[in-house]
């Protein structure tokens, strides 16, 4: 009996969740630190939000479908004695799983921070100051099938701004990708930037607003399957052939932003919503003008559809072309984020990190910094307990001075600490034996070059200072 | 039907959970923050584990009641399903809150921070280098009911050392407090330390193991109650009069923790384990006399006796001076983390940062810096869209030179812009009118003072910068 259940008890972590070890931890903290400090440098708060939200938040924010993928908390306490007075009260009251969901569960984990945000800004009104620019770093929560690159658990990385139609947030959104990837050593990507009312314009001159995604997801493929394979594509579809004579500068859309820009006015110029678009995109880029992205590559793309029924304004995407791998972040301006809590015409527009992805991305190019503050700096080894007194004095002499370090305690195998230094990737160590002690001279490793010197305490402490 | 379905969605948070505003942001991290660059100080490393933990591994880990406490997720998909198959095969199987569980729900939410890194442990024993020094600071959830301090979510912020039985540890984590809640301003507390050895040793001498706690409990009121009200108390509780002469020296102590200390090895002179206990007071006490605790009062305190059946060695505790509080930290050595997973015999020890209680003790001193990184350092404002390109370029020279600046959008009134900046905190701003762009001289403003001059963009940079 007891060795059955030894046998059972081998430990994991549910499907589609993982563990964070220190060098991921590292990292991952070396990615969300440098996003944050430019969501602060452009002003951008703070807030969190509790893991948990009511059912009743998030239940129909996202389609059928995304209701069955939150994640349900059963209710404390008695839930089932509240199944059994429902089923005294109501006859015939079938018991299935969906039923049952709003009986014995009236909380569930966080699907986005979008919701939650909307939640937030209704909640605390009266204490905003809008322009409210906040941004949130939490995990999110989804009951998906995992698979590679899809957890069920997930950090969320938002910044938004409600409460401003200023085209300058746009702008700035642009700015805040450029300088946060460049910081993190990303040397080729390319923004993507659309605007739905373009999109809606595009619809107005076919008459066919239905078919606009048909007609992005086409336009989409012109590289690989050419002109005629599109205008194929757009016929089986259900498009006539005057539709493709007044889509065809759409579609051929190419040179620089301004030349799309004016093939774009000269083909919508029927159309008003079309011509705000264009306005609006023109806007942006004359923002953007008067500052020098760093590395990214700004590119009108129409193709870009993503968020269709939610997007009202400018949509964002970021892709790295120094990598196979989907978008790295996107985004984009909705004019009624906070209606579905009944607080109206509160306009917002946001963007969003994926941080997994850029891991990866980081991962694949190598360009984690080896050097943090985050690690210790330096290990005292030392054979013995004498040792161990002798040593202490210099290791708070070290910490002191606000430098990272650790005594191994006494009693383990030299080999054992310099492992253990090795390990914890710890770059130099002091070694402290009876010649040390007696001269007064230690004998200082860097693990990297694995060259050693004999220097006094003081030295020591100056080296490790710089 | 509309109106009665807008009346009924005015959101809000479950019961137990908070929203963290902004300014309680900047203050949460500053105090997360400082007790991390500690912690990294002294050579512990972060992981994060998920939110989420195999129901099998958290049940049966905090007593019944506990278990109770836990926040049980239901399955996704059709959970009712696997409840009607086994209805079909068990007979006369009893549907009630208990039994369903196990059907239901095979995940819940983390319920502290010990049990996940006890699992940690062992999942990846053989990617770890021991000793295992790591730090967590990541929310818990309990559905306890909520009051005034006690929350449903909340954070817990530990430190653990596992695999190395060296008393380095314990007198490195005094060391630890010390340093983390003297950056965090508070000037007056106390570190109480014991030994659970020290505590067998007394149930050795009285031969009354069972009563161990109504000892400490008694003791405890001496300063209240008196030596005659402790020994009436001890009388009621079960005690004889031959027990009470064996503990007067145990009930009162008092003196340096040298004296005390003195004291207890006359006392538990006959007990093998009590004088273990003092030996290991001792060697700790030693350690710490090496280096000069900042502020701290270290205190031998016998009555010490938190988590009694869990701990096997040092005993910790921190309360504040300056404020009435509960503890606000605690810990201690337990021999046997591990073992709940089928790894046996590995020593550790941990404490405990109390986040929340921190954060009200240095709210009621006032004890939060107000100059930090993390907010908005200058807010540009202007009359309209020739003044906003007039500001961009100075706006971007300022985020260069890595200041956090905003620029409100045109259009809006001085005063708006000004409030804005007010309730934010911005310590300055700069106006830009048709006078400014005319002679180049902006108008620059400290927001504490209220004093303005007028100077050069050049100049209102160099000033921003220092």
């Amino acid at each position: 009996m007891y060795i059955c259940r030894m046998a059972s008890i081998k430990p994991s972590t549910p499907k589609g969740t993982r563990d964070f070890s220190p060098t991921e931890m590292v990292r991952r903290n070396f990615i969300f630190d440098t996003i944050k400090g430019v969501f602060r440098k452009y002003g951008y708060q703070q807030i969190e939000t509790p893991a948990m939200e009511n059912l009743s938040t998030l239940m129909g924010k996202y389609g059928d479908e995304g209701d069955k993928l939150i994640f349900k908390i059963l209710n404390s306490g008695d839930y089932w004695g509240e199944v059994e007075s429902r089923k005294s009260k109501v006859e015939n009251l079938e018991l299935n799983s969906k039923n049952l969901i709003s009986i014995i569960s009236e909380k569930a984990l966080r699907y986005d921070l979008t919701v939650p945000f909307a939640r937030y800004v209704v909640m605390h009104q009266n204490e905003i100051t809008f322009p409210f620019k906040r941004f949130q770093v939490q995990p999110v929560w989804r009951a998906d099938r995992p698979q590679r690159g899809r957890y069920r658990e997930f950090y969320q990385c938002d910044a938004d701004v409600v409460g401003s139609p200023s085209l300058l947030n746009e702008a700035e959104f642009v700015m805040i990708y450029d300088e946060a990837l460049s910081k993190l050593g990303l040397k080729d990507f390319t923004i993507k930037i659309n605007n739905r009312k373009i999109l809606g314009g595009i619809a107005e001159i076919i008459g066919k607003p239905e078919h606009i995604i048909d007609l992005t997801v086409a336009i989409d493929k012109l590289d690989k399957i050419g002109l005629d394979g599109v205008i194929k594509e757009l016929l089986e579809k259900g498009f006539e052939q005057q539709d493709i004579e007044k889509l065809k500068p759409v579609i051929l859309l190419e040179g620089s932003n301004e030349a799309k820009l004016n093939s774009l006015r000269s083909a919508l110029s029927t159309s008003v919503t079309g011509l705000k678009g264009c306005e609006e995109l023109e806007t942006v880029f004359n923002y953007i003008a008067n500052c020098q992205l760093q590395t990214a590559d700004l590119q009108l793309d129409i193709t870009l559809a993503r968020g269709l029924n939610y997007y009202t304004g400018a949509i964002f995407e970021v892709k790295t072309n120094e990598v196979a791998m989907g978008s790295i972040g996107g985004g984009g301006r909705y004019d009624d984020l906070t209606g579905m809590f009944g607080l109206k015409d509160l306009t917002g527009v946001g963007i969003s990190f994926g941080a997994d992805r850029i891991y990866d991305v980081m991962d694949e190019l190598n360009l984690f910094p080896v050097d943090t503050n985050q690690t210790t700096k330096v290990l005292i080894c030392c054979f013995d307990v004498v040792g161990e007194q002798y040593a202490l004095p210099l290791l708070h002499s070290l910490r002191k001075a606000d430098i990272n370090a650790e005594l191994y305690p006494a009693g383990a195998k030299m080999k054992k600490q310099l492992d253990y230094a090795n390990n914890k990737h710890i770059p130099y160590t002091i070694v402290i034996g009876s010649d040390e002690m007696e001269s007064g001279l230690l004998t200082f490793k860097d693990m990297g070059s694995g060259v050693q010197e004999q220097m006094s305490a003081e030295v020591v402490l100056a080296r490790l200072r710089t």
